[in-house]
């Protein structure tokens, strides 16, 4: 197990007597001390405005803001940096995504496939691309335990222009099969974009690897800032691509009634850019590099077969998806029987527990598996064991608290 | 003056052993301990997904994220709390705006109206207006020193459905007739907006008292955090509005084909919200309302008054716009004959004065006043009488520095 506990200030926090066991990392993370530090540090010694002036506060803080963007082009092995666009978050990514490259690229007739598992972000935006252009969206509907069918696989064919995915589902907890999900896509001709949100986190993401067209993520949970994503996209693609915000420091030259736009990653970057945002991002994964993944990958490992184990003895729960440990990342979500999850979340709650209750942005899944409201845990490299056998202790006293007899 | 310095860690830095004199508040402003401390306060003790969760930390996030609005609400005089937007910037506030209102509203042969001394956010956001609608943008001149001119008004007629200005120019440093526009706006039935980037951190703006219809402002230009800004709306034009960002907590019913969307201000901020952004904003405002309006325009008007006598007697300078101090706030943009302005900004920073150089983000404003670049400084409530002299001093040697005799 990783011993990094010390290393965040929130863990030492007691709740309702008892110390704080924080289960929603899939909602967001906290941060280690070398993130908060990096950030006072930026605001302290170096903060200006980069990319606008000639002084040293403004160099100081374009040096730092490049140096995170080529952090995070080595972290997920990105050919050229200026296939690194800064973003707020994986959510605006996917906007920036479906506005300037599927609204103006697609029409009548053409398909966007997602899973039927896929957050709002991965959805509503899809919605609005078919409203705009004509576009039919498509969804693949998984089997009941989460998999992948042929059936799904055949939906993507000559007629499809996107396939967008989560490469691990937020209610789901299993990774999908990316590498054929893009090889299907490309194969037809679409194009493949590769929502990070959940797994850029977590694993080894290589969009090199990968081949995805674009991937979105998200720095807040991988224990950056809130205000600061990513989107990485294929520099011909981004090329080809309208801007998104408009505003300062995207433009080459204003005239009263046109403009020309800068070059990458600068044409999607408007407006101010948040660098105690980017340098929260570095320092995050600074860290996770100098934990590295095979650690970070045993450690969660272990926290989800200790949680599966554990919730298989507990009564009356269900456990969406697969429940097989080597098919599941550190998201695991459940349903007790006659027991509300907003209540589940309660009762854990008041033992310093805390877990997440509702639809998980992913309405249309609830609806599709007839569990519109489930709970969820989910981990990161800072939870334990014991924290583990502590909720299953709690889980298990929930219905007897709700008036159950077991 | 006020006798705030103590409070600004970073301006004890020294800079090429020179004592830092930052002059780029216009640009990006320094932030004090109290700013800091809460940003450190929320991801050591309270950090959590707002609105998402029924844990503690879900629920104390919320509970900062929702006193952040109230006190922007206050700050701002908005009538109702949800009225207040939080976004990235003022950058992406024009952007919804002229996304989701402008472009669903206008049509061709609408006008919309602007000053010539615009920031590009307020300006290329309303050429894409016009490409989208067909809509026509047509400039308010100014005269030579800046003021508007009865021709300027005369521009806001029938056919105008938009006149959008900066409260404050970034160039000029001049308080525009703002309640004048507002009027002559709605005489036509026509939205004003007001971009208050440069004027909400130095005086008391009141949405109520202005009428404005949209007004909008960056965190960081007033101590916040670079990843917060805000949108005021009327609400009915809010209601009326589409969403901008598409994602998880804007919406209230998604199905595999359509949504329904949250109510105000919910249905405009996809995804996770930037509470530490949102919690620096408030603490900013907090210390500003600690200082009051009064000392801070005292403060700032004493500096525009020695910095303006100071300037008046340096050799071959030209100050853009006004010279009357009381017709300028703490922005003054200027030209040295012979020195490009980036070489100005340069050699003073060789003398740790931090100012800016170049177009400002307004280039149709350059290139009609004939200076397409030009420097710039700006004060903040930190900034002294003596930082003004010793920038006056070292500014008298940039020319020789040259090669000039004078």
């Amino acid at each position: 197990m990783l011993n990094v506990r010390k290393d965040f200030p929130i863990l030492t926090k007691v709740h309702n007597g008892h110390p704080l066991v924080y289960l929603d990392n899939a909602a967001t993370t906290q941060k280690p001390y070398q993130v908060i530090h990096a950030i006072v540090d930026l605001l302290e010694h170096h903060n200006g405005n980069p990319h606008r002036g000639a002084h040293i506060l403004s160099v100081e803080a374009s040096v730092a803001y490049d140096e995170a963007r080529e952090a995070v082009c080595r972290f997920i092995n990105a050919a050229h940096t200026e296939e690194v666009i800064f973003v707020r978050n994986a959510t605006e990514g996917m906007n920036l995504i479906t506005r300037s490259y599927a609204e103006t690229h697609l029409k009548k007739g053409d398909k966007i496939v997602i899973p039927i598992s896929e957050h709002h972000a991965n959805l509503v935006t899809w919605q609005r691309v078919c409203r705009v252009t004509g576009a039919e969206l498509v969804y693949m509907y998984l089997d009941e335990t989460g998999h992948f069918t042929e059936d799904d696989f055949a939906k993507i064919d000559g007629k499809t222009k996107i396939v967008s995915f989560a490469g691990i589902s937020n209610v789901l907890g299993m990774k999908v099969p990316a590498k054929k999900l893009i090889e299907k896509a490309h194969a037809v001709g679409a194009v493949a974009i590769y929502d990070g949100a959940q797994s850029v986190p977590h694993m080894k993401v290589d969009v090199q690897d990968l081949d995805c067209d674009f991937m979105v993520f998200s720095g807040h949970k991988m224990m950056g800032s809130a205000g600061t994503g990513v989107i990485y996209g294929k520099r011909d693609l981004l090329n080809d691509m309208e801007p998104f915000l408009l505003g300062g420091d995207m433009i080459e030259y204003v005239q009263e009634q046109t403009t020309t736009f800068n070059v990458l990653p600068f044409k999607f970057e408007a407006g101010t850019e948040n660098v105690e945002g980017a340098v929260a991002l570095h320092a995050a994964i600074d860290y996770l590099n100098t934990l590295g993944w095979d650690a970070i990958e045993a450690h969660e490992h272990e926290l989800v077969v200790r949680a599966l184990a554990g919730m298989k003895n507990v009564p009356h729960l269900h456990i969406i998806g697969s429940t097989d440990p080597d098919e599941k990342t550190g998201v695991i979500a459940f349903t007790l029987d006659g027991v509300h999850p907003h209540d589940v979340a309660t009762i854990l709650d008041s033992y310093g527990i805390a877990i997440r209750s509702g639809h998980h942005c992913a309405q249309p899944f609830g609806a599709h598996i007839h569990a519109e409201a489930s709970n969820r845990i989910s981990f990161y490299i800072y939870n334990t064991v014991d924290e583990v056998d502590y909720f299953i202790e709690k889980l298990k006293l929930v219905r007897k608290q709700m008036g159950y007899a077991d």
